[in-house]
């Protein structure tokens, strides 16, 4: 799909193709159907970029809140939304020796005990090693600090999912 | 559940059981969880209601677009959330005469087309009649009258999505 396509869309069929470049926040691909049309797909996710900095703190908090731990619950239960599913697969988060498994959900409960909120990370960007380092070195972070650490994260994740998504520029020119 | 537990849920608790009091928006209830504790059920529609008014017009339009259709195409596959189910069915929408369903059709496309989100009407409080008249009438509504009119239902929709679920102070009395 090029960004005119993207451009022309009505809004239904915008929020169920983008709905989730942001995890489980329709609101956000919902609210920037507004911005249209984009120039190019850095300009959509600049609009999408806009809208989380506008939000109140709470909000930011809420889009963590958002995000499921990495190899947790939802993905034992078969309960990841399907973006999240291959991200957590293609960085081995599925496939964890138990004493990993053991490390990683001890360390999930660390990081929520002390955040209010869960671990976010690029899945995509990192192996199971680089998760599991990053993860525990952050746990030690101030709020403020990995609050914001978490909605950079967010934007990473973003951003790939629409490149998943949307044909760039430089796909354009071939 | 009265106030007291849900004050003391974890987020993850708070927004699977709380997630849907606004459709499809989990990010309203899992920033508020920041706003805890709540004195009482009033105290956290308050928080959710002060969220939403807090959002640009372009989040506010966001909400009104995570909202399906009345009587449309999510109901007809089976796709629609459990509350908005429930909801819908208990206005009669789940059982309208083709001639009813072909105008309700044609009108949330005049809608839709007009302002660029869904009509979005508390069904609980409304039977399909009621619905289809406002409907109609709120067709030729001004946009910026429509979109704070659709807001105040989703307001409505919220506070009988809450009172499902939380004890109020009166019932706490019994």
């Amino acid at each position: 799909m090029d960004i005119g396509t993207v451009n022309a869309l009505p809004y239904e069929d915008f929020v169920n193709i983008f709905g989730n470049v942001v995890e489980k926040c329709p609101i956000i691909t919902a609210a920037v159907w507004s911005r249209r049309p984009f120039a190019n797909l850095a300009a959509l996710e600049a609009a999408i970029s806009d809208f989380i900095e506008g939000l109140p703190d709470s909000g930011k908090e809420g889009i963590l809140r958002c995000h499921p731990d990495l190899a947790g619950r939802d993905l034992q239960s078969g309960m990841l939304t399907k973006e999240s599913r291959e991200e957590q697969a293609r960085a081995g988060l599925d496939a964890l020796s138990s004493a990993e498994a053991w490390r990683i959900t001890r360390l999930n409960e660390e990081y929520k005990r002390r955040f209010g909120f869960p671990f976010v990370v690029c899945a995509r960007m990192n192996d199971k090693e680089e998760i599991l380092k990053q993860l525990s070195e952050r746990c030690v972070n101030e709020p403020a600090v990995e609050k914001a650490r978490g909605i950079e994260e967010v934007k990473k994740i973003c951003r790939l999912r629409l490149q998943g998504l949307v044909l760039t520029d430089a796909h354009n020119k071939l």
